[in-house]
């Protein structure tokens, strides 16, 4: 009977045991299935951003050149997840050589059995690629507006595939595929360099070799062009903040409860001390209350806390976004005066408040000795900033050499919608 | 003290048990709420929808008919979202008649103690009912955009009531609520057929009764007549692309991370892909960058995935996308040479794109025999197609008979905004 | 050996309570981590809100006064969320003096290490900050719509900083940070009071001040004024309508499976009722079928809801949602007979159906006795109404005493995008 009971007992803590393990796999299932969750959400929000990017260059360019800039947005999304499936992923992630500097997985993809890997602790490997394949096409997104009104179709999608290819993987492989950038302590959250300013610094080649739009920099000074329907262009930057939790928000990539909600809080912060920074200096400047200043401020605000968000305190954030709003009027300006044409910003925007937002992190970010100090910060900018823009330049460069980029002066004129599109934007 | 000890254990055991029922309960509950939430999520995403179709529909009509459009977007979904509360839900899942044609679960509600119930293992009864409500409006915006312009206001909204409350749940019953389409072995993931092709037939019944707008086909051949504002349109299209997510993604009906994982990566890159081919195909045809041609590329694309997301590989994602975006030039073709007037090419993409969708699944599925087979998929067609179209007739002609469908000549020449409403969409 | 078998089994019976323990800590994380994320994802629905609002203003304005709309309402979310930081969250959420009419918890924010804590049992002190940050610039933009068209910028931003940072918190406290509404048992889910008609009784003292647009209420009659285009009315209509399911579903405060599911269904068969109320009133009234009317009607019924949305049967949403959408048509009738002149319709949204949905809680939440009688429900209504009212009429009243609040009949005349902002919306 002592015996019949002590086989009892063993069996009650056997069937306790498993059943706790049992509970421990539910659990985890559980909490993956959250993580994984978050990061396909996430995916979803910032594909609402390449909406956002259509809304706000479309209500910056003139009546005439809007169907040229749907349509080259229309094409990018798609362009984007197609050479990331192709090539793209397998660039940025090659899953080898771990601090180098170039690597490639092969074509097309090879998702373990059920999409499911021990490789990801929280989620899946399709989730992974969704989430990474939304955030490629944004650097081409950003060369759109930045030459828009001039640059010839053609020219401009071929450009876009090959930038998103090739060269936004591989400095992207740099940092978040663990290469040599990585490897040196350089920090970049959300992509302040890797997305922004490298997308900034393709469309600075852009515009050095279009030229400006004709009319806009005369004998008798810097003529205004303004957009053809700011409400566009708000709904736009409305839409990029909200896309921006995802952005910055999946890049987390686990719906940690104490990261995510902090990354909420100093993207939001940073995006509304940009409105202000924007809007006090502006007014300081030209004494009117400027919309534009203060939709571009809102972006640098988000484009300056993307490198910091998970690494700084909301303080710190507001002063990011503050100082990134400043920089808007100032660098507007200034990209005006060395005659620079750029219809929507997006250099003022990505580039400059791109630069700041790394180097912010020097400033501001919560690390340990040797992670984000300001020689790696430097380092990652100028590297990236090379390589980005001398690449692009020779690409529109032998695109100028070969099938042109610029539209003629009479197409220019009438309006690129009619000339490449048949149609108006309205009518 | 030996007898001691054993009680000791044995109590250790038993709290072990204890400790780990309740945390399997806990991890349970855990996984319950992340896969409702889910549900919820997708169903508000899926709601986006609607406002997609209204600024799609919108953006593709003319000035002069924008507030009767919108009208008629803002009435459907509530309308659809009444009549499944009163009728439609307890049709399309009256939870008998399993294998059967039609079988109806009483008007109203009969929700259980809380909303929670042992039927659903992954979401409340309310999460349920709510996702699917949201669906059984799609059909009827679907017809609305293709009879724009020349249908009266109240003929249109009659159907639409007795379109959503009766003629989507029956078919919809066939399929999801395991009906004889069910068990016949008939795939539709999330609806290429029993959404989008019913909708899509409809709307063809809808335009052959009404005939063309004046105008469009003229001895002089076909005048095309331009939608008032493209950015509306692409916004519009983009929209619907965000909440395709929340219709393809929900309809796993859970937060399972492989799944979909996988299906939110074939629904982006079939959307991608119908982008491309709808471009290269309408630049061959018409050697110009046609925006309308890739809006309705992307939508094709998605329509066309949508019977088989969850059941293709990435690579069959791109394939059955591209097709569906090559089908779409030459169908809004093909409907122009016979003289069906569609102004917003409704008919091409989710009818031509559904159909196309529904066969993919014969051809690229992975399941096993017995489902989806060809002559199971084409039988689905077949059946939902004739249900949907027959009724649609008969309805569309009785309101023909009775209260008249089209407005007169001189309405349709002066606007459906002024006639109808009073008022102008911009002032 | 038996004393061998002994300390096995009680080891394993050990190991197995610690395994459950953890199973335990594990599941209990999972549950924070879905709760948690719902919340920040319902805070990024809540700031699409701020978008809709935009766009609904924007349109319901005239081309003259659009960038000053957008314009005030990208400074509120900016302006809103500063303050909140700054002061607001403390005012609002003291966290002492319960059952009191004041306290204050400091400038800037306190949050516990790695912001979480042992006071929130389902997310961190971030999401709680943030999701409750959305909301509190909600009801300045409610003004902003109201005090269209004529109101001075600079007087607008200061009403509505201080309006932000002093009104709304207070009165917030009283009921969600635990102060005497709350401990009187006022029942207030989501805000029909503490945030809509807090915002509509503003509204009411700015126009009271403003007077009407000139030319609105002439000797002939009243002449009404359409918004310049009704497009971006509608998409802003849709816009707040996908918000609210973060607005109403973030504020079960957690993922509660039954309760989120629930309220997701109110809102929506709230809204959808809504729409039909104002449809069929506005039709027997003015015998057209009115956009503005049926849109107003939505938002009247989302309003309606907000107090109630988890304590009423479905069934009582739909009632709830019908009533509110009739009484937007005759309030909007009634305040134009009073010639207190409101472009969007504000007042009536808000501030009408605020009060009938606190009203509502009385006759059809579930509660025991002792919460949401009609009496504790007049008493938050009156209290709320008071303090909100007279503080803002004060407010505006000061402001129209030193630097004016309205412009000058030449600047309306010429609209205030000019004016104030030297651009137009369009061109």
């Amino acid at each position: 009977m002592e015996d019949l009971k002590t086989e009892e007992i063993l069996a009650k803590a056997v069937e306790a045991l498993s059943a706790a393990e049992k509970a421990q796999a539910t659990a985890e299932l559980s909490a993956f299935t959250t993580n994984n969750l978050w990061i396909l959400i996430a995916a979803a929000m910032v594909f609402m951003m390449h909406l956002g990017f259509s809304a706000l260059e479309a209500g910056f360019v003139r009546k005439k050149n809007v169907v040229n800039i749907l349509f080259k947005n229309s094409m990018i999304i798609a362009i984007g997840l197609l050479t990331y499936w192709f090539v793209g992923f397998n660039l940025m992630y090659p899953g080898s050589n771990a601090g180098g500097y170039f690597a490639f997985g092969g074509f097309l993809l090879n998702p373990p059995e059920g999409g499911m890997t021990a490789a990801y602790a929280d989620y899946t490997y399709w989730a992974d690629f969704i989430f990474q394949a939304m955030f490629a096409a944004t650097g081409a997104t950003i060369v759109s507006g930045a030459v828009a009104g001039r640059i010839k179709l053609n020219s401009f999608l071929i450009f876009a595939t090959l930038f998103v290819a090739f060269i936004y993987p591989i400095t992207g492989f740099w940092k978040w595929g663990a290469g040599w950038l990585d490897a040196r302590g350089f920090y970049d959250f959300a992509g302040s360099t890797i997305v922004h300013s490298v997308g900034g610094w393709a469309a600075l080649a852009g515009i050095i070799l279009l030229g400006p739009r004709s009319g806009k920099y005369t004998s008798k000074g810097i003529k205004p062009i303004p957009g053809h329907s700011l409400p566009l262009a708000t709904l736009g930057v409305f839409l990029l903040w909200f896309g921006w939790y995802g952005f910055n928000g999946g890049s987390v990539l686990s719906a940690d409860p104490e990261l995510v909600s902090l990354v909420f809080t100093t993207t939001s912060l940073a995006a509304a001390a940009g409105a202000v920074g924007a809007f006090v200096t502006s007014y300081l400047m030209s004494k009117t209350h400027d919309l534009s200043m203060v939709l571009n401020g809102i972006l640098g605000g988000l484009v300056g806390i993307t490198a910091s968000a998970d690494a700084v305190s909301v303080n710190s954030a507001v002063i990011i976004g503050l100082i990134a709003g400043v920089l808007i009027p100032l660098s507007v300006t200034f990209f005006d005066r060395i005659k620079l044409d750029d219809p929507v910003g997006a250099t003022s925007v990505h580039l400059v408040c791109g630069i700041w937002g790394t180097l912010a992190v020097a400033i501001f970010g919560n690390f340990d000795e040797g992670i984000g100090e300001f020689s790696d910060q430097l380092i990652g900018i100028i590297a990236c900033g090379a390589f980005a823009f001398t690449l692009s330049f020779l690409l529109f460069y032998m695109l100028k050499r070969t099938i042109g980029i610029r539209v003629s002066a009479a197409e220019e004129e009438k309006g690129l919608d009619i000339e490449e599109h048949n149609i108006s934007a309205y009518s």
